[in-house]
């Protein structure tokens, strides 16, 4: 009888640990990738930590990040989960969950990019899936972490989300000795965004207003699980949303420095993919970005870009799948075709 | 019955694991701080590993290290695990511990910092709780690794520690190719600490010595609990510690480049803490750091320089730990006052 | 009953997680070096992430890297686990195992370098015991990552690799914008390897051929296991192996700046270990490289360098290990004796 109760309390014991721990978990992935050029291999490693807890009173608290989003000395203005600027940590209740540090923007949180395609997740294709929300995705990391509040009730879901308006002093902390405060900056432009959504069986439709300085961005978008059939589409519209580069940095829109008059002024896209009973996935996906170069030098120039890409999966079960797609993005200017084939892996 | 000794066998199996692990553990924080001008969020997420072992004859050893203090390659003379010049290992028996790495001098060792106040932990008010120990505390990172030696018996506590006296070169190791090894730098001064504490009941007194080249501190401190107080005062006296500018980097002395023959002559400081039974702390603290600045240019300016704060924390339990604080410290040129709140995580 | 089936489902959970999992394991150690000058301190701890799973039909896959090899920010050319160009992943089955990142070059996977001396493995008496493999061993790392093949049967290990013969872009990406592609670069030719080797009893043989561009290696060595001796073997023949200066970089050749015309024509080497049986070994190794300076103004200059040691270790069991060694290594210019003595951690 005593051995049987070493085993109970050693189930006890896990159970405790449970309660407060640091859980560790993985991925991978090999293969090769068309660049346009050249056939390449690709392959990674990386792992994550995920931290749980639970206050007396019933509230759970938590953190997560990887360690490749841990290297803040190699760029003090680079994101960091030490500094806030990568990973999060969140606390949450009846009331709903805040999370704070690299988090989605509210636009994001309800209605997420397209789904990403091939083994290396559309990355070396310019993420054809991804879009470009205004506010959090990175565009306000000078303003350290960020807040997102969400609250979930009858199928309703509320998101709120938030910049300080205050820049990153060099090394992460406002008390740093010799850096710069850049009030008229626009990265001291407070950034926030709200959006609803609402689950009804297997549809979801969310609507999003975000705001970054003279900026704005309104967005409505969907998606719906019809027998085997999955479909997801956005329209985004924006005002005063100047990408000209001489007010934003060079990489702020794919390959191209956009002359000063440059604006973006709306996107769209939209998704398909299709599950066959014996784990193989099929995905299609387009956006479409609208420029408007009037009153710049490049007017009358095509101010349309699209990203578009298929891609196929197959699940091999434990955690390997095995993936590849042809995608084409405009961003870059080069517009060529590039693939990829692999497997990738959850650990 | 088997069913039984498979659980007890279990056990078996995780006990050995314990006998040479790694753990990985974390810790986190969010809440507001107010920088002096603005209110900003702050956030992070941290992990740590923790690995133990023990010998056959008995001796434990181990180490432990941050993801965060991992980044050799962004900086090749900054601190890194992997380098010796943070976290550290040890290794222990009868005769006392033996630690290397990033390791505490033995002044600090015995005495430590004054306790940290509000859920940044004085990191955003320039760590106003933070004492200036000649050695150790980064003051020799350059010479690498250091070494700490502890040892207590019958309530006496012995530490004494050790730099090497000997630079690093340029990616940590000796054998690197055109790396400077500059003999007459300060750098390479040797650096030693030793330092006794005695604990009688709730009090503790500790007295060290230290030397860096030229330089040297006497120290004494103690800390007692009575009742529901915890008080720690300490008085450093300093000779030869020379913090003008030409000769010391121009962040030795907070925000302040002093001019060359200005001498560190003095701190002192106490903390008074006080916990309420329903698991609420308060603490309120001050440290005076006395200058000289007779034979600088700087002569007849007032040299004296004060860093204090109250703080206040509510244990959530499970980990979860509510704080706040008001501090100030006179190292910032700007001399305003700064403020937290926020709610700090253990996993 | 009841708690005792609570047991066994214990043991199953964890059964379950263990066939899908990411492993931290780590090492550290602590000791003295002498640098041929000066006695230092030198200590370090590290983590690593071993990550395994098995898909459904059977096949294994992984990956592993260390906290420390993932520093991509940092330097964007240098190795990175979630880049690929550190650690590495596989796949495995009955047709043999496929990894990819940095991986060995088949040359190194059948034969491996001598014995590492000492607590620092060699490290502060630039790595005695490392053969010059022409690829892989981070030489193709600006390739990105590399792909190596295992296939053994009966005794029989055949081994493949291969670079893609495409540079990196500098941020890890073809996709990267404004990023070089120099086509006519070295770092664009194609590096493989093939190798096999046979096992019997306690004897090893093996064969490798290597060819990167224009330059070729072939090796042959082997192993035995004698008694309580251990003897390891390796001669290798290079062909427009060019190390002169004006090619490749200036730490291509230890401390030596070759000038254009200096060719490398061959290394060979030999180590033999004995171990007590109370725990002790003792290992001796030598390696001797064979420059030509024909053709360039170094004409006549010696043209042999060798690097050699003797180390001894004592296993303190539970992962700790006692060792030292004396080493020297002519690669570097200064040209003294260097040793260790310190203890090692697994964990």
């Amino acid at each position: 009888m005593k051995k049987v109760l070493f085993a109970t309390s050693a189930l006890v014991a896990f159970a405790n640990v449970a309660s407060a721990e640091v859980a560790v978990t993985g991925d991978g992935r090999m293969g090769m990738i068309w660049d346009g050029e050249d056939i390449q291999m690709h392959s990674r490693a990386r792992a994550k930590f995920t931290m749980t807890g639970e206050t007396d009173s019933g509230l759970s608290f938590g953190g997560s990040f990887r360690v490749d989003q841990e290297n803040y000395r190699a760029d003090p203005l680079h994101r960091s989960a030490a500094k806030g600027t990568a990973g999060s940590v969140f606390i949450s209740g009846t009331y709903g969950k805040l999370s704070m540090g690299d988090v989605l923007s509210a636009a994001e949180a309800a209605m997420g990019d397209l789904p990403e395609l091939g083994y290396t997740a559309g990355e070396f294709a310019g993420d054809p899936e991804e879009i470009d929300y205004l506010t959090g995705d990175g565009a306000n990391e000078n303003q350290g972490p960020s807040a997102l509040y969400e609250y979930t009730f009858n199928g309703v879901k509320l998101f709120a989300s938030l910049s300080d308006g205050s820049q990153r002093a060099c090394d992460g902390t406002v008390g740093a000795l010799g850096c710069y405060d850049f009030e008229s900056d626009k990265d001291s432009d407070l950034a926030y965004s709200v959006a609803a959504g609402y689950e009804f069986g297997a549809y979801n439709i969310a609507l999003a207003y975000s705001k970054w300085g003279d900026q704005s961005e309104i967005m409505i978008g969907g998606n719906a699980a019809i027998d085997a059939f999955k479909i997801q589409g956005f329209y985004a519209k924006y005002d005063n949303r100047v990408v000209g580069n001489e007010i934003v940095g060079d990489d702020d829109f794919g390959d191209f420095d956009l002359p000063p008059g440059a604006e973006y002024n709306a996107a769209y896209g939209l998704s398909v993919g299709y599950t066959l009973a014996n784990g193989v996935g099929l995905t299609a996906e387009w956006i479409t970005r609208e420029l408007d170069f009037n009153g710049s030098k490049w007017e009358g120039a095509p101010d349309n870009f699209d990203a578009y890409g298929i891609g196929a999966s197959y699940d091999l079960g434990g955690g390997a799948t095995l993936a590849g797609a042809v995608m084409k993005n405009e961003l870059y200017g080069d517009n060529e075709t590039r693939a990829d084939m692999g497997v990738k892996f959850k650990f």
